[in-house]
């Protein structure tokens, strides 16, 4: 594949810098926990910190942007345009899972600071200003939310919730986004809206295996799944192994089994929605009794609330199914933990018009992960640029994207800029 | 039941008495751990040693035993016969699992002591000596084994064994059993045979709903079943839930599933055996990743080796299956960890002959589970009286059993032992 993309350098308008784009990923993935395997950035560390200095300096130096802190910790990078107007904004994050990768999120922000230091360097003058902006963790954080920088610019979060979520030492998120350079006093002052950004563009790595199985190096994202999470509680009992025939048991392991193969027939059946039972908890848990109770922690993600509710709806009518067969209870609780987005199709159309001009190959996918860009399409026009995944695997050391398809990206973001920007000129 | 039960009492030839049998019953309840829930009175405790000291105060004052505790760290009461000659054994245990009952084992304790203590009251002398045992650690210790007592009886323990078993705190379980008042150093002395043991007699609480559901007040046992336990590691891979498809997952909880119910499916089928997966763990057990890897911890129980061999096949051969559909990995690893008894004849039929004898219903039944008596029949005749546990509960505070069933169980022990008594003198 590489061969087919080197080739497509040469149509490239901008030509981000592949070296220098690979040094960059190359030292973010150096600021990384000692005390963990793999690549570890866990936001609000030191690494975290520390990392995003050195993105600080890049924007800076390299690209010549001014750079702050906005009061919810996002680390911004802004060039100005020829007028004032509302500003293209283009980023991604820099935390990462325990264990997790060099290239999720990542490849958003340094192609983001890469499009910028090109505009620099070839001296392109936009009309309007661009900004890069590296999010505040946006991976599930030690204060039980994700994306916490992309919810305080979409006014999402408020100095009660600041004070209230704490992590296991009792440190508030408000005192952990000040460490950051944030002001959580002044939370609201975070917020954007369609009045000062035109648009949100954003390039990440798919996560999922679609891209690299398919040989195609551009996915242009229609819309972000919306997750339901629930608790499943199977209520059996707790009986001697023994001495409890086969027949008389209410072996809340067996009908949690069938539960978590409801759910997979349910998905397949359904189709254009995953769910995944991850989390089991079992008691008591011990080879010598029955176990009694046994409480699922389960999620479905599909394009749609509709599709979301269908999809429990039918799983519901399984679980009763068991329920009556093996004379257990079953509870079920869910509520929707992340809305899907759905990209304006204005958006997604200037990419696909980007891709076709460049003859770049590209595919129409819904993102299956969450990502900022949820939140900043609540407020503005968004758009997400995916790259392929090698082996469809992220979120773990092995974790690979092509440095090419980085470049790619970036081209096609900064393209998709000087279009907007060019229509905002007409 | 307890009217006819009552009624059965005008037909006792030793007449146990009732009120005795409750009044032990409730005093041995207070010996529990203040810090758990239930009765909690774990081998070598401080409560299981003071529970010990009641006992053998009963032994001593009440029935005029000679009391004695073995090398093994059993406690001993003994009544003399006319001539030396083997001894005839009861026994069972007073420990308890954490957060267990009040019968299960004290039932089998309290009745023996109740039989030397008629047989004193009325002057039964008998030829052969009488022993009633309070076998120590028959539950799971803190040492990871049980049946302590009866496998020092029965010549299972060596010095090397009680050096190198050890629990959380270091201890070793021959510093644990001298706690107890036995003598690891001469360990051996515990040891005992046909030479010197006729056979061994035990009364226990049934554990399981058959004896209960049917309203049969006695069981006797022909045999206690085997134990193969296993562990059954499932391999798939940990892929991120949102964008892998749920064609290409290979999910090892959706697998680790298939295979509960295929254990269930396999004995079911099979019949005359029952199978648990009790213990389960996930990795990472995590809402957002899909399982890599699910460990279970199985056992099936059956009355006879070959019954288990052939459990264990049927049941490799499904997670073949299970394996090739899902493209996981499935090991299995088994071991016979407790070796079925089968009870001699002769004593199954003395025990018939007296229930027949005295017009009580019972039923020929398997024992579900292990108990003291399996070490025993290894080495003498063995024979063990079941009474009904309400609901088939134990190892539970709501374990229950009718103090009248203790009583006729005593009975029954009482006159089994004078008739083989009164064959020896043959």
């Amino acid at each position: 594949m590489n061969e087919e993309v080197r080739s497509m350098r040469g149509v490239e308008k901008f030509g981000p810098n592949f070296e220098r784009i690979r040094r960059d990923i190359v030292s973010l993935s150096k600021f990384t926990s000692a005390k963990e395997t793999g690549y570890t950035r866990i936001s609000f560390s030191e690494e975290d910190r520390e990392a995003r200095k050195h993105v600080a300096q890049l924007m800076g130096s390299e690209a010549k942007l001014q750079v702050r802190i906005d009061a919810a910790g996002n680390l911004i990078g802004r060039r100005e345009g020829k007028k004032k107007g509302p500003v293209i904004l283009m980023g991604s994050h820099i935390d990462t899972v325990r264990g997790g990768g060099r290239f999720d999120g990542v490849s958003g922000v340094i192609a983001a600071v890469e499009v910028l230091r090109r505009f620099e360097e070839k001296g392109v003058e936009t009309l309007l200003p661009v900004e890069a902006v590296v999010f505040l963790a946006e991976e599930p954080s030690p204060f039980g939310i994700s994306t916490v920088g992309s919810r305080g610019m979409a006014g999402e979060l408020s100095e009660e919730i600041l004070a209230s979520l704490k992590d296991d030492r009792g440190r508030t998120l408000g005192m952990a986004i000040r460490e950051m350079g944030g002001d959580p006093a002044r939370i609201d002052e975070a917020r954007r809206s369609s009045d000062d950004v035109l648009a949100y563009l954003e390039l990440h790595i798919e996560q999922g295996p679609l891209l690299f199985t398919q040989g195609i190096p551009i996915g242009i994202v229609t819309g972000i799944v919306g997750i339901s999470r629930g608790k499943i509680e199977v209520i059996g009992s707790s009986d001697h192994p023994g001495t409890t025939p086969m027949e008389g048991r209410k072996d809340a392991l067996v009908a949690g089994s069938e539960v978590i193969l409801a759910l997979e027939k349910v998905c397949k059946g359904l189709g254009r929605v995953v769910g995944t039972i991850g989390k089991i908890e079992v008691y008591p848990n011990s080879l010598n009794v029955i176990p009694g109770i046994v409480t699922l922690g389960m999620e479905i993600r599909g394009l749609g609330e509709a599709l979301l509710d269908q999809a429990i709806s039918l799983f519901k009518a399984e679980l009763d199914q068991i329920a009556n067969k093996r004379g257990v209870v079953i509870n079920l609780e869910t509520a929707v933990t992340m809305k899907p987005a759905i990209f304006t199709a204005g958006m997604v159309e200037r990419i696909v018009w980007v891709c076709e001009r460049h003859n770049i190959p590209y595919m129409k996918m819904a993102s299956g992960a969450g990502h900022d860009a949820t939140h900043m399409a609540e407020i503005v026009p968004a758009g997400m640029i995916f790259i392929p995944s090698k082996d469809g695997k992220s979120h773990c050391p092995e974790e690979w994207s092509e440095f090419e398809h980085i470049c790619l990206g970036a081209e096609i973001l900064a393209s998709t800029i000087v279009k907007m920007d060019r229509e905002e000129t007409q």
